[in-house]
Order: structure tokens, then sequence, then C-alpha cells
């Protein structure tokens, strides 16, 4: 992967393009690479088969300028902490060598594939650094610079870290990451979904004194070589 | 003040250099201004007079490349929650129109003065954008990008809140935050002072992956045009 | 005052309006009795002058089906903590014998009054069924039945205290709720706030799976005579 | 099951009893229908073998107006999260088709099971509503209208969730939940937890100004058709 | 003061004995020294007049081998954070030297003098060892050992920091305990209180496991010569 | 094991000596027994042989007064909540009879082993008194005394627990614990290790009022049989 490159992880086929998929548009449209890791094929949902799904998130993956893999771990709503997806996981950012990684964030909310997920791919991110991992002896330890999770939904949003706020105001961000929420036309709720997010982003783009944010969580704190590169303070209304 | 100017506000003589010294000095090196408000002369300090300590401060601001002036409010140790003090304070920032404003942190700690300065400095920082305001109606309206805040000791770190960790590792930078610290003489346990914070700021640094950092905590969520502007995570050991 | 009735506080002429407007309307259009206190004519706003912003509350509360009345305490944006001031609140709750008081969210946020007003009214809440108290010897005790919370823009919402959301997406409702949004015509950016609450609502709406909802925070415990009573989870998505 | 009706969880034969006997009685008695599902035989318990417990088990369901089974996850202090277990736990309650469901709280505390079974039940409730789960084709699509923790002893309590007190003060919900805490026989200690349970109740109808009351913890916001539909607030002393 | 005293704050003439009376009994009946101060004369309660209560409160000091005096601040539900009245109390500490001072906790409760008075002497105990403060000249600096705070109520204790339990059983604690709250004989609802206090220590006893204890909530972190010296666990059930 | 005897568990060899090796030390010295049982070789480190590093805890567990063990769980970095691992920890827990049990903290921190084994370590010491476990019938039941946990590094630390701070100062108890961390010699890093924890205990002792302590999270309350016997109050500054 390019350097600089974004990967992001998604429990179901929609996760990413529902959950960050305004930033993902802002960062390739400026020049970043992405790619997506799908964990899933959304099998246990109401509608669409594995096979719509999947072609649903690769046309949607095309749209926001990132490329997509799906990645068989327990299948949909049956997601475990294992160690053994932890080292798939890794071994895909050694692979991919990404500078920022994005996943599904680790608190409890409507999909428990959300948290566990966030929680592995924590781990992960971690693993892939580490020197002696036999299972991982096939590509080099990697060490990335970021790792942001997002919310599918507000009842997954921490309410314990302050997110940064990314804007994603320009008209072709947010018309790019609508394309993609619509791709998924498999899903009967879609528009519903699609109506959703683009409120959430205009709330939070209130806060933030543009006119739509879209909100990450990061991991840890952030380091910055000089105050004077921090992002200015929301502080609206 | 010029475009991009630093505000900080201390309760006591040395706060700021003590809390946030190595901040500024890595600000001002690269050419931000700075200017201090400190809100007392220490009058209720073991050692040194009022006038020792004023020239302490002064000393140490220019070492930091500061300007410093010096507010009356209640007095040290003697700090409430007035609007009348806000008002003053708003009324600075307004005449020094900083982007950032610094302050000591809202957590309760081993100076009563710390906690409630960092309250009237974030109400007067809301007061200095209020239109109608007829006390301020000398000064034009002003609305800062960031406020954050410092803690003196580690007792005052925010627990709740994830810092910023600024990188302040060049040798110039700790040579003046040092210097700064050390023109604080009159108080007999300066070199402890001085022992600990860099102490800190060396532990900080091994988190952040750097020599020596500083935690700076933001007011409320900060606003980036773009994910790539964001600082790397601390992630380290 | 009416059995069953409500009283509101608001720090600034459109503060109830702007964050629980449209849960009175659904009260009063139900029967409720619904008084307004608002302590201050928000004389420190940029647009409107005392007179004009009075005469767009009293407009608010009369489509709103309350009656106002307008109480001196320090002034906008000069709100302290001082007990003469409770004093005052308890007896207006004395005197109006509410069964429910909503008042300003004591979280802080963009404007320094909200969080006070939220503690005034709830010690004020208290001194009303203390027995002794001279200055409220001209009214009897009286203990109201529930205290909440409303937060006038989402950074006063407490993130710790899990909000009761309730429905208010009867069209007959939002429109009353609009107009009375719509009468604080002086403030220019009234169009903006007015989007700002029907999409905090309708997200809310979104989790309560109703149309629009709108979230109160009690101050404590909740006691139901049964579990029957006990309104529905809010889950979705 | 009949509607409106609920739904407990228990990971040992004693643990709903002690937990939450008194708000079953309360709700049985006034017609509510009640179904324990209880997890293990408490085979690692000192007293008592598992025949008897169950039969305990029965008798004080029996007591409490419910219905109860008995369903083998891990057995007795060996529960894992297995998502084999939530399908278990989410087919019954596609089968049982309750209103309200109750579960030992997810907080860590002097029992291991009793998290964990919290958890498995949250996502059980959460995997009865997705349409696509081929384990669960057996029975139709099921929704709750709410899911509440119990807290089996004081340590279980969260401390971060406002919990609805439920009035327990009838003589006759009193009389049957003693009755059935003391069922459990066997448990040498029964004396002395039907005493803290009791004292616990006391305490709680203290705060709620009623002779005994009961505290459940929501799982999520609850939402309300009207503010007049909520409980009173716990205030007292 | 002799050696290792206690200097116990109150707001309210019983405020002491109803929170933390079992420990003072238990601590003067091994010998260590107690000194009350009542910063009111519960002028503001329904029944007992001022010199009612005071004498109950000198009678109830004696009961708990503890000697007493009188405060005037505000008087009773007038409590607000002045600077004049912390100096008060730090004066009270230089000149009672205690290694121990108790106060009413700093979470609001039902009282709003109670978390008024904890901040008030929380401060106090650090000003009475600043060296320069003019008003307390007629004294000695003094460092106390420790800061603990007890609830009135439960509804003031601390949720954020675990409490350490004392261990109150021996039958003469819990006498001079109940006679010392029943000295209080104006106030109408003593009996209720007395009852609810010794609920409260039976349910902390059982967690305890102990048959009475009692709970203190450290304002910082407690230091041991060596981990031998640190109590066991309160882990029971 | 003898009485008052101290049982540390790590995830790695150096988690101990690194994490709590000070305390350690300061207890041995005093005549406490200490055992420490290490769950994996580290085989998943950059450097070093299973063989060289089981060699070096032994050598460093010399060092600081303690015997060892290893335990094969799933091997560094593959550490899963298993019921039989903690049917494992249990049974040691029952033959070494310990009063005190340390732990690594169940903080998510830069190795996902940590939080893992201290949950793993909090269940078996529950499992460890529960008469009737099957797997575990060739041992005495065993109740521990206290159960603390340590962070090998700071962001282990929780922020929502009060740690106890014992003081390590005494010169041959730091002499104890820098040789034990320079016993890990094949760690390229341990100089910087060493260095790190030096720093932390110091900044730690610097709140103590002592050179050197060590902070210890405890699992629950502790109790004291008197109010004399909890240690002083960190205040310092």
């Amino acid at each position: 992967m390019a350097e600089n490159s974004l990967l992001a992880f998604g429990a179901h086929p929609d996760d990413i393009e529902f959950g960050c998929g305004g930033v993902i548009a802002r960062e390739t449209q400026a020049g970043r690479k992405a790619h997506f890791v799908i964990c899933s094929k959304g099998e246990a949902g109401t509608n669409g088969t594995p096979d719509q799904r999947a072609n649903e998130s690769s046309e949607a993956a095309k749209i926001l300028g990132a490329t997509v893999e799906f990645l068989e771990l327990d299948g949909d709503s049956h997601l475990e902490m294992r160690v053994a997806h932890k080292i798939k996981l890794a071994e895909i950012i050694r692979r991919e060598k990404p500078s920022t990684v994005l996943a599904t964030s680790c608190v409890e909310n409507q999909h428990p594939d959300h948290a566990r997920l966030g929680q592995l791919v924590r781990d992960a991110a971690r693993m892939a650094r580490y020197g002696g991992l036999e299972e991982l002896k096939n590509y080099d330890v990697h060490e990335i610079e970021q790792l942001f999770y997002y919310a599918v939904t507000p009842d997954g949003e921490p309410t314990d870290v302050m997110p940064v706020l990314i804007d994603i105001s320009a008209s072709e961000v947010i018309a790019a990451w609508t394309s993609a929420m619509l791709a998924h036309g498999s899903q009967g709720a879609t528009r519903n979904y699609l109506d959703l997010q683009l409120t959430r982003a205009k709330l939070l783009g209130a806060r933030a004194r543009v006119e739509y944010a879209s909100a990450l969580y990061p991991n840890e704190s952030l380091v910055f070589q000089s105050l004077s590169q921090v992002g200015r303070g929301a502080r609206n209304f």
C-alpha cells in the first residue's frame, strides 16, 4: 500500500460506508489510498444475499475510491474474541502497511459484532509490531501511526473519549458519501440510514462550525510536533 | 497581538513556567508570540516577597520569549468565582486577540486557585465573543481558536480527557524551559519542582516516543480539515 | 397552579423554547398547565433589545400554552451562585406548586449561565421543602415530584446520565414548537437554531423509534409503582 | 407467553429470587406472566445437590407465580462468552416473546458467571430480532420492549447508570419474596442473604420514600409517550 | 489537641453523628481525641430551636467522647463558597492540629450545605499549610495527615472513589453511636434516621464481612510504609 | 506457603519485575514470602529465546527474594479468556495459600495479555473459595485477603481507582529492584524500561512525599479495624 494510506475494517458490508464513509471520501479525494476489509457478508441480515451484499460493497468502495476485500472470521452475528482472528487481522495490517487504521468502536451497541471487531483490531494493531510471532513471520513488522474508531450508529459513540471532528463539508465529499451509502440498495431501510447519517454529520457540523463533520475516536493520546498543528476547538452556538 | 499568538494565564508567578513552560518555549522559538497574565504575586507563599516574585516572573517570561502582565483579582489563595473577574479576563482576551489560550486545569488540586482560574478563563473565553456585554464595549468581540488546560502538578491532570502531547524534546526548548523554571530562585523548593517537571516530561515523552513531551488538555473536541493533519497516536513500550 | 403542572426555568429568553419546547407543547396540548420563569432579558446578546426579547418570549410562551414571568437575578452572562437567588427561585416553586420542574442542565456548555441556573434551581427545589427558612415563611412548604434538566445545545447534554426520551412526533406538537422557536425573530441565527433543534429531535427520534423525540435528564432515580409503568427501551437501528 | 410478560434469566438457582424476586412478585401479583430461565444448577456451590437446588428453584418460582426451566450452558462457574450460548438464549426469547427481559448485571462482581450472563442475554436480545440467523429460523423474530439488569448482591450494582426504583412495599409482595428466598433452604447462608436483601430493599425504600424498593438498571434510555407517565423522582431525607 | 487527634466538621447539628458517629466512637474508645466543629445550629430545620439543637449536639458529642464548638458561617441552608469561610476553617485546623480531618462529602445531595462544606474544608486543609497567609499568622502552619469525607445520607456517597471501610461492630461502639443519634430528640424523624444509618452500616458490614461497617472516602491516595499495613479487601457474599 | 505471603502473576517473564518489583523487594526484605507465576516465556518478543528468558526470570526472582514457576496457558500474545485457565490459576492460589495476590491490571494497554491475565486472576481468586468445584477438589478452599493490580507501563494504570502508594525508598529496596530489572538482559530496551520505571516511581514518590513510591490498585474496598491504621494521604507540592 502507498505511504500514508488508510485501512478500514467493518464487521458487515455497510459498516464503513455508514460509519465513516464521509471521512474516507475526504481523504481519497485528497489523494490518499484506502483499503477496506469487511469481516462478513451480512448473512444474518433480513434482506440481501451474501453475493448481492458483496457486490454492493464493491460498488460502494469504488465510489469512495477504495479497494476492498472480504475476510471470513466467524460469520455475521457470530464474531468471538479469538486470538486466531487477531492474527489474521494483524497479517493484513502487516501486508497493507497503513499509516491509519479505522475500526468500529469498542462501545457495546445495537450489533454485538461491532464492539468485538473494534477490540480485535485494536489488539491486532499491537500484534502487528511484535517481532516474535511465528504465525506472522511471512510479513515484516509494521507499526501504524494512528488507530481511530468510528461509530456505525449513535449508540456506538464513546462518551468518555473526546472525538476529533473531520470537516467533510465539501460537496464532492458529501456526494460520494451519499452515493456509497445508496449503493447498499438491498437493504430496505437504506434511505432511513442515509438520512440518519447525514443528520448526524449535520449536527456535528453545527458543533464544529462547518456544514458537515464526522467524528473519529482516537485510541490513544495524539502527538504533535507543535501546538500550532493542533486543530481548532469546536466551540459554537 | 500578532496572528496565531498564545495567551497563557497563571494563578501564581510560577504556574505557567512549571505547568507548560516547555510548550511555550517550543512555540515562541518557532516564531509565535506569547503573552502571560499572572493573577497574583504569590503573596501567600512561604518564601519571596511580591516584588521578588514579580521580578522572577518577568525574567522567566523573557527567557521563554513572552511578555508578561500582572492582574489583581482576589490575591493569592483568595480567588473566588466572580463574574467581575471573568469580565477582566475577557477584556484581556479581546485586547490580546490570541488564537490559543492556555489556563490552569479545572481539576481540584493542591492549590484551590488553580481550578478556580481555569473555570474563570473558560467562561471569559466565551464572554469574549458575546456581542452585548456593556463592560466589554471598549474592545471588539474576539473568538479564540483553542482553549487548552495545563496541570501545574500531576494531581491537576484531568483523568477523563485525553491530552494532546506536544513534542518538546529539542535541546534549546528544554534549555529555555529549565532556565525559566530556575529563574524562580526565591522558591526554596525550585530545584525539586524543576526535577518533578522534567521527570513528568520524560515520562510523557516515553509514551509519545520522543525524549520529552508536555500534555495539554483541550476544552472541547478538536476540528481538522482532514484526517492527515491529525497527529500520530502515542503508542509505545 | 393546577395539579400536575410544569414549571420551567430558563436563563435567557429563548432557552426553554429551544431546549425543551417540544416537550412543553406535548404536555400542554394534553392539558397540563405550564409556567416559564426567565432569569434575564438576554441583554448581553448581540441582537434584540430587552423589550423585544421579552415580547418574543411572551409570544413564544403563548404558542406553547404557557404563562411566563421574568426574574431579575444578576443579569445575562452575570449569573453567580448566590443563596439569595436560590431563595427567590424556591419562593417561586412554593408559589407555583408544580409537580415537575425543568431547568437548564448543570453541564458546562457554551453559555456559563446555563449550568449555573441548573445548579441554583436544583438547590431551590430542595429549599422549597425545608420547614424553617425565614425568608420563605410567606409560602407553604412544597415538595416537587420531579426535577429534569434539558440541554439548550448538544454540548450541554450530560454524558453520565441516561435521559428519558419523550415522544414529540405529533404534528401539532412539532408545529407549536417550531412556531415558538420562530417567535424569537430578533435573533439573527434563529433559523439555524431551529434547524439544529429539529435535527437533534429527529436523531433522538431515530433512537427512540419515533419521528421526533426530546431528551430530559432526571436529577435522581425515578420511582414507579410497578415495572409495567416504566417506558420501553430505546433500542433501534 | 402472554402479552406483557416477563422473562428473567439467572446464572444460578437463586439469582433471580435474591436479585429481583420482589419485583417479580409485584408484577405477577398484578397479573403479569413470568418465566425463569436458570443457566446452571449451582453445582459448584458448597451446599446442596443439583437436584435439591432445582427443586428449590421450582418451589421458589411457584411462590413467585412464575414458571421455570433450566438451561445447560457451560455449568456453574464455567460460563464463557460463546455465540452458541447467545443463540440458545435468543431462541428462548423468540419462543417466549416477552415484553420485558431481566438479567444479572454486566458489572463484575463476586461471581464471574453473573456479568457474563448479563452480556450474553444483552446480545441474545439483539439477535432475537435479526431476520437472517439460520439457527433461529424455527421461531419468528421477536423484539422485546425493555431489557433491565438486576444485581444479585450490592457489588454488582452499576454505578454509572441511574436505576429505576420499583415500589415493592405491599405486604403480600414482601411475604412472597421472603418465602421464595427461604425456599432455597439447602444454602446454609440463606438466612443471611435474606437479611441482606431485605436490608438493601429497605435502604432503597428510604431513598424512594416507600417502605421497600428494588432497583433495576435499564440497558438503554427509556421512551415515554408523555412526561406525565414518567415516575416521580426519588428525593428524600 | 493531642497527637493523632480527629477533627470533624458538620454543616448541621446532627451531620457528624449520623454520617460518621460510629467511626468517631470507635476511635475515641480506643483513646484518640476528637473535636467537632458544627457550622450552623440547624435553624432552617422544621423542628427544634437553635438552643435545643446546640444542647443536643453537646450531649451527642459527650456520648461520642468528643468536644464540640459551633462556628457561624452563613447560617443553615445559606452556605456559600467564600474564601473568608476557608480562612476560618483553616484557622481551626491550625489551632487544633489534628492528624485526621473528617468532612461532609463534596457530592451534591439532599442538602446543599453538605457538598459546600466539604469543598470549603478541603481547601481549608490546604490553606492551613501555606506559609504566607496574613490572616492565619496567629497560628503555626499545620499539615494534616488525612482528609476523609463521610456521607450523611446514601445520596451523598461518591460513586467514583473507593471508600475505606472501618469495622464498627464492637457492641460498645454501636451503643455509643446509637445513643448519640438518639440525643437529637427534637428531630421528629430521628428514629427513622437512626434506622437508616444502622441499616447502611449493616449492609456495608455484610460487604466487609463484619457486623457493622462505616465508609470513609479518602480525598487522595493513601500512602503506606509497607503492603502488609494495608487493610484486607472487602470480598464477600 | 508461609502465612502472610505474596503471590504475583505476570503474563511475560519481566512483567512482575517492571510492574511491581519494588514492592516485592520491600516486602521480602521485611520477611514476607513471595512466589511468582509467569504465564508465558515471552516467545513472541523480538529478542531472547524462551530458555534465556526463563533463566533471566529465575535470576530476577532470586534477587527479589521470591520463588518462581512457569505456567503454560495459551502462549505469549495468545492469551484468551478461558475457564480452563481460571481453574489452573485458582489451583495455584489454593496450593500457595497467599494472603495477597498481585496481577497485571485489567485496563487495556500496550500488550493484550496484560488485561486478560488480570481478569483471569480476578476470577480465579473468586473460584479459589467456591466449595463445589470438581476440578479443584485436590486442594482446600482458600480465601485470599487482598487482590491488587499493578501496571507494567503507565498506559495500564486504571484512572478510575485510587491506588495505594507503597513507600519503596529504602536504598536496599531500590538496589534489589534495579538489579532485578537489569537481570532481563536479553531485552535490548531493558535500560530504557529501567529508566521508565524509576522515573514513574520517583514521580509517585513526589506525590507521596517520599523518594520512591509504587502504586497498587485494589480490586475492592479495603477494610480496617480502625481509622488509625489507615495510611496517611498523599498530599504534596
